[in-house]
């Protein structure tokens, strides 16, 4: 079996990582994302750029489930103007200044026509708020409370110089093939505008995971899916149902960059090798970090863990969403992120990652009492002194233990309060020694 | 399905139903009530003028499983009078002052001579103690501990006219048909004689829950019992075996209207659905409550959870038998039972049954990925802001997204931490909307 | 069934076993011992002089699983003796000073030359670690940390008059046979040379438990067997692989003399009946206790406990391996032991034993409802007060709601707090009662 080790080097990588994922961040930041369109597209070729992106148009009036592929939308300019000239919510400057999917508007209007359809955050007054009115015709503009506070009375020309179209909606994936068929599914969101934790974030992160493990080899094979939320998930679904089937775990990354602790929420099932790999990472090498108990709102997983579906699929976030006030405003912004952060999601990913491939069920070849690790090289040769037996050592002891076949090395980490890392390579050691192998038939896949 | 929603008008109602329970303990109180006779079958005729009620008299002698129906005691006048003509331990005055199924006396005898036969509480010198002799043929009376220390010395004529006599034992039911004929079984004692809190409260909690039934449509049936403690409960299991494989969930009431917070004690298996439902209500709905666990001491869950019958019965009580000073005394009086408990005992009862009435598995007809509510009127039209996402919100997502099935509403209840009765509502929402439908084979009891 | 009652008067003669079991370990402590050779046998004979032993001799170069019986190792003397004629590190004084099965030795040599053969405790300058080399050709010297920085630099006449060669290693054990033929294994090591509570505490407290036993009838059989740890043990599973089926319940036995609490280590499985009843016993009786998982390492638990072997074992013992400083050096010497300790971990095996004894499922003949106790005499006639319901009474309830057939004593004792020694006895008046009777179909061995 192949083993992907995260060794000490591989750590001390996270750090230019961060830096690097966040110059990516900036250049994506200004795009105008939106559920379809050109700034999506757009979005998805400068990640092409980082590695190879399969790309899928999926046309507008597709049924998708319970759904519809929505036409596009595009948008070139939107502003409100007052009848001094003076202009505000001007999209140019900001894209969250326009509420997504506006229709196309050319009129003049009171303030008091106008102020139904101006958004703004009383709690959060220099914040621009992030709205869209995706499946209802409407249009609107989004303005710092502030501003909005300031508008002069009067008459205001409303330009939204948009259109809505059959077009298509845009999927994109990167795969890395493992020895195995079976994958790991990456999902992160792509649909969100000036935006940066979210979900540039998630974005950066999943494609230098991408880049990184397609110089290793690895069991499984890894599916990167890049899609808008909600709709990309479900449209991707609808049009990908006989992959279903090969997926053992799966991860939602959104939210990487902020200042937060490492939060995993639990896939539906609760205790999938997924929701065990992950906590035990994160609780092992990352203390700060909080377990979250599956429910049916947040990102994707909504739509990997519908009762349909019903993937073994958690979320890696670090504040979750709602939990900050910069969530779903400006203030979530490039200086919001931290190249620090995202370098630590992206390490933590990869832990998660080298659980994962090294989670089956070995079998002790000299099960009857224990094996005489000294004449092996295994084991100190004058002994005496048990108390400061080292992880190493420790670990060499567990995995011989319990390795009746039948026991994984996830459940051995737990038990044995050791990491899943040093398990692997003490498996590693004890293969090469003839005193362990993987068991034949292998449990893949826990309920 | 019928649904039983108990909604805030139910909820207001309480304090004026608690009144009404008060008026009719206070009637009920006086009756010289015992394990058979003639003040049991006057509480049962009171009882019944709320209710119907199906009366059935057992005969004395009957073996009921290892028991024998007993004699029936009758008492009209019981009373030690010293011989300088002052009577102490009055009969008339209080029905505790003479132990339950005295012996007929009417003798003379010297204060030493009497004493082993008067009961009395050292530590709570002005309560006069409940005792009786049910089954070892005794005589005896009961006073307050300092009117004992002030008896006189000298001769006293010891009177208790009572008889023993081959009678029966009465037992009462009342019957609410739902549309299924899996029941409820709902038990109060009604033995104990001028005691208000143990049991006359659960007397009337349970006719007034029989009450408020009789006008609505349920999908259980309910079967309320009234009967003696141990040899009545005993009687009747012995009596309605082929009833017993019906009964789906049961709950023993008593000790409803003291002033302590309301306490559920564990069915044997501890986690049948009445364990869950009423744990699931209690804590949600009234946070002061304590859950117990089983054991084979207390009241006649004793008998209904014994291994041979084994029903899945919990117990209601607010503070438990012998944790207040005034059980099983004389302090146990309508007084120390409040409106106010009485009313709000009632309603959580009402909660339980609301719980297990919705608690069934529902299938998502719409499970690939959520459905699109917002075209259904289930959404806000206009999203963006996701921090106040409302209970019935989020009622909805957790019906759909927990609904394969096998999984029942309580089941969700406790994943979600939502209350069954908002879920109850959204389950009828959901159908409405076409989205989902009961399980087509109902897991109706779960072990 | 046999019933093993540890009673008040059992408990109460502890303190005399005590002090006997820590004459008898005062005589064993000057005995050379290692795992194998003269100072072992002289051990075992004379612990056959408190209990029958059988004696097996396994031959040198037996194949035992992965391992090899080693030759033999005997020792008559060893120092190093300074130009100036000062011995140091003298075997005769202490035989700890030399390191076990150090090779023959005669020659001169500087400080400087011999210091790497030289061992001690720079953090407990005043013991002498204990320290050995078994499988690899070695020898050396272990004194007090500050002897050794007090050594006169100069030539150094170093000498091990020591013989290895083939021979053979001693297994010793003792049968009590009880009505099955189903087996409790009691372990104790016997290889530690002058270690009182490692492992002589073991030793003693296993032989007079054997001692015990034999004036009593027992339902299992108990097999006592004292070994040299690790190849001691893999030995005995090498060369008695017939009789592990019979083996039930086992217990390994050392560090039962020093002045901590008792610690119980539970089995590989860690819910074995062995676990439940000494973690049972200990958490009640012995409320300072405290339990440890499993883990593989420690003591010969480690070979009974691996994965081709795998028997329900567990381990008790005072203060564990390693968690106090006098841990494998000169301090473990009979001072470090307590007369009080010893006699209290004899207690707490016999409470095991009772424990284990009683642990069967058993059925009540009277399931439907409560047998009427009162005209069986089990039962306080006059009833009203139950605020004080005594254990006695308390037990014989627990016992007849749970006999099913299926619950055993055991899982009575958790669910109701009452210790298995009260539910023992209850069951031994129920079943003079004819209320109740062993379940036909034993559970005899729980997974």
């Amino acid at each position: 079996m192949k083993a992907l080790i995260i060794d000490e080097h591989i750590a001390a990588a996270a750090a230019a990582e961060g830096v690097a994922m966040h110059a990516l961040l900036r250049e994506l930041y200004p795009l105008t994302r939106s559920i379809t369109g050109a700034g999506l597209r757009a979005t998805v070729m400068r990640l092409g750029a980082e590695v190879p992106l399969d790309v899928t148009e999926v046309p507008s009036g597709t049924k998708v489930f319970d759904w519809t592929v929505p036409d596009e939308w595009s948008i070139d300019e939107a502003f409100i103007e007052h009848e001094s000239g003076r202009r505000f919510a001007e999209f140019r400057k900001l894209n969250l200044h326009v509420v997504g999917y506006s229709t196309p508007m050319d009129t003049t209007m009171t303030l008091d026509a106008l102020r139904p359809h101006l958004h703004s955050l009383p709690d959060q007054p220099d914040f621009v708020p992030f709205v869209n009115s995706y499946y209802k015709p409407d249009w609107g503009f989004c303005l710092t409370h502030r501003e909005l506070q300031s508008l002069p009375l009067g008459k205001y020309r409303v330009v939204i110089r948009s259109r809505i179209f059959p077009g298509s909606l845009t999927l994109a994936e990167h795969v890395h093939h493992g020895s195995s068929t079976e994958e790991i599914l990456i999902f992160a969101h792509d649909c969100h505008p000036s935006l940066a934790n979210d979900n540039l974030s998630g974005l950066v992160v999943a494609t230098r995971l991408a880049a990184f493990l397609s110089r290793r080899e690895t069991r499984y094979t890894y599916r990167f899916l890049f899609a808008p939320a909600t709709i990309g998930s479900i449209t991707w679904l609808a049009t990908n149902e006989l992959t279903l089937p090969k997926i053992r775990h799966g991860l939602v990354l959104s939210l990487l960059g902020d200042g937060g602790a490492l939060h995993y929420k639990k896939s539906r099932g609760g205790n999938h090798a997924i929701d065990r790999a992950a906590w035990h990472v994160l609780r092992k090498e990352f203390p700060a970090s909080r377990l979250l108990d599956f429910s049916p709102w947040g990102y994707d997983e909504r739509q990997f863990c519908s009762p349909g579906i019903n993937l073994p699929m958690g979320r890696l976030t670090r504040t979750p969403n709602g939990e900050f006030i910069e969530y779903h405003t400006s203030g979530d912004n490039v200086d919001f992120v931290l190249p620090q952060t995202l370098g630590q999601s992206w390490l933590a990913c990869l832990k998660i990652f080298e659980a994962l491939e090294a989670d089956t069920s070995y079998v002790n070849l000299s099960p009857k009492g224990e094996p005489q690790l000294g004449r092996r090289g295994l084991y100190r040769s004058t002994g005496g002194y048990y108390t400061d037996v080292p992880d190493r050592q420790m670990a060499l002891f567990w995995m011989l233990n319990q390795s009746d076949g039948c026991t994984t090395l996830l459940d051995i980490a737990e038990k044995s309060g050791l990491s899943a890392g040093i398990l692997a390579r003490a498996a590693i050691d004890l293969q090469a020694s003839g005193l362990l192998q993987v068991a034949t038939v292998e449990k893949a896949h826990r309920p």
